[in-house]
């Protein structure tokens, strides 16, 4: 069975508990996790009994491409695909009332002659939350070029004084390019200096200077999953102050790495390493959540925070990432991105975590 | 007066027209073009009468950032946005129905207490129909970063044979970013030989041999606007199918730019266009429309095709793209970014339209 049938078979049970005779999947995202398709347009129509009464539908833009791509549904072409599957929908049909616009529900009620809609939210994203084994290997493979294109930025020579933070971005955005990625997984944050005490700054035209942090946010994309990691380095010989904030932010990082257990409350991992920052006197300067996780989005659920709710299970994808910011001055971020095992957590990001001197 | 107030006051003119006492507008591109914000998270309530009661809110990531980009409002830093401002909003208070869900309206009417919500799509994306001079410029600018993109590729050697169409891709894209482009308006679409005849070829190893045609089609984005533009070109000399396929489409394209006037219906630009190609016998290879319209999203209307309905105004911005599409031989295609104006159309793609052997 196909990684996408296994899915679906997954969410099946998910329909027969809520007593849905099918679920119509418009999220674009959910529609790929489910079949495998990758166009811009698409929706399925998860039958709650077999894949035999399951239909796929796309646009005939993506008529040779749908034939490969799903190859074990019944396939309609045509548009637009919510209302052609709606047609085709009998019994009580979920759809989901998180992705779908109040015109959009206007409309599919109007379609859905033989059915009863039925608001579905978040079924299918509550099963992204435990990655399977293809899910894990595409994540792995997206840390993969992050970590390859940082080791190729550094060792070219691509972290040296007079360089801006725009040239670095652009660099290692093409070395992950390089290293397999499809593209970045999200806008790399590049800051030198002050600017790394800004958590989410945007690349500049500022250049690197001796004795600059040189904070990096970036991230590749591998057959549609997110890698996510942040390293912050220093150019030249660090100052005292420098290497005591880095220390305590990894030392917050490696109690968050380590709370990562199936069954642990996400937000007792964010304790974890939210008290060692705050018994240092700085827990005012780390200004976000721990970590949050990521898939076929860069941020999904669950989120790592004081405020989140619900336990960690295996398979479970996430970053963990503390960061103090000392307005004015610099600030310290170091982010992995790990999968919950059993056996304790799977880095995926596999940088030293060392302070690297440039 | 800055541009955005200027939106702001003709969206006015169209609540008061719907008897609306506000409109929440939570569609981020639209919060964007009536405020100038371009952060990821923020909404803004226009009041039908000024911009004294009007409410911009963002996040607490945003609160350096929104300050700058929108000096001219009162600001709320508060999540999330959509029912900070809906708690704040009294009488008839529109939303955009066509971007809010279903399950977004059911928190929205819990948070308006004080104000009866009314279902208001699609009254922003009408005023961006229209673009005005600075929306004009930033366009200009886009499609100026795509035609210097592609002479300096050109001029630098870059389409010879051996270069697989992913390569090629790379190097449009990374001299985009040289002329000035934040980044691709789109995932450029490379391709060669017998792939030109696929529409939306995404770039594959494939490599460039003599006599192939090469389809380029990509742009830039500037300031948030999106430049859209197609070249076909040949490695070598070309052959006499390739001329006359050239100038077919070159005469279709000609058709379609010349057809754009104000008061002339889409659908009629689009027939003028497609009746060169069916003349000559090539009318079922045409497989899409015409054209589109072009601004803060790659697509946008007016659709310019058969179906398409309503008339061009001086001030919108569309592409002409005729293609002819031989199955397992080869296709091209070509298209400008141009604006309609009162005295014949502003071509806004400068690239020569001849065919370009190199």
């Amino acid at each position: 069975m196909s990684s996408y049938a296994a899915r679906r078979t997954a969410l099946r049970q998910e329909l027969q508990a809520k007593s849905l005779d099918a679920l119509l999947v418009t999220n674009l995202l959910n529609v790929r996790y489910l079949t495998g398709f990758t166009g811009s347009n698409a929706a399925v129509l998860i039958d709650a009994v077999s894949d035999d009464k399951t239909v796929f539908c796309t646009d005939g833009r993506y008529l040779t491409q749908s034939a490969k791509q799903v190859p074990d549904l019944e396939r309609v072409i045509d548009r637009p695909c919510d209302l052609a599957l709606a047609k085709k929908a009998k019994g009580r049909l979920g759809f989901e009332s998180h992705h779908v616009t109040v015109d959009g529900l206007e409309s599919l009620t109007e379609a859905a002659e033989k059915a009863e809609l039925s608001k579905a939210a978040g079924i299918v994203e509550k099963l992204r939350l435990v990655k399977d084994e293809v899910e894990i290997e595409a994540l792995r493979m997206a840390c993969a070029a992050a970590d390859r294109a940082l080791a190729a930025l550094i060792g070219h020579g691509g972290l040296r004084p007079g360089r801006t933070e725009r040239e670095v971005a652009r660099e290692l955005e093409s070395r992950m390019l390089d290293h397999g990625a499809e593209g970045p997984s999200f806008s790399s944050i590049v800051a030198f200096g002050a600017n790394s005490a800004v958590p989410h700054h945007q690349p500049t035209e500022a250049t690197l200077h001796a004795g600059d942090f040189i904070k990096l946010d970036f991230g590749a994309l591998v057959d549609g999953y997110h890698s996510d990691m942040t390293r912050t380095l220093v150019l030249g010989k660090p100052a005292d102050w420098q290497v005591e904030l880095y220390d305590l932010v990894a030392r917050s990082q490696a109690a968050g790495r380590n709370a990562l257990k199936p069954g642990v409350k996400v937000s007792d991992v964010d304790h974890a390493a939210r008290e060692v920052i705050e018994k240092a006197g700085h827990g005012e300067e780390f200004l976000h959540g721990l970590g949050h996780g990521v898939g076929l989005e860069i941020h999904e659920a669950p989120a790592l925070s004081k405020v989140g709710a619900g336990t960690l299970s295996a398979g479970m994808a996430v970053t963990v990432e503390p960061g103090v910011y000392l307005s004015g001055r610099g600030g310290v971020r170091i982010e992995d991105t790990l999968v919950v095992r059993e056996s304790g957590p799977e880095l995926l990001t596999l940088t030293t975590k060392e302070l690297v001197v440039v």
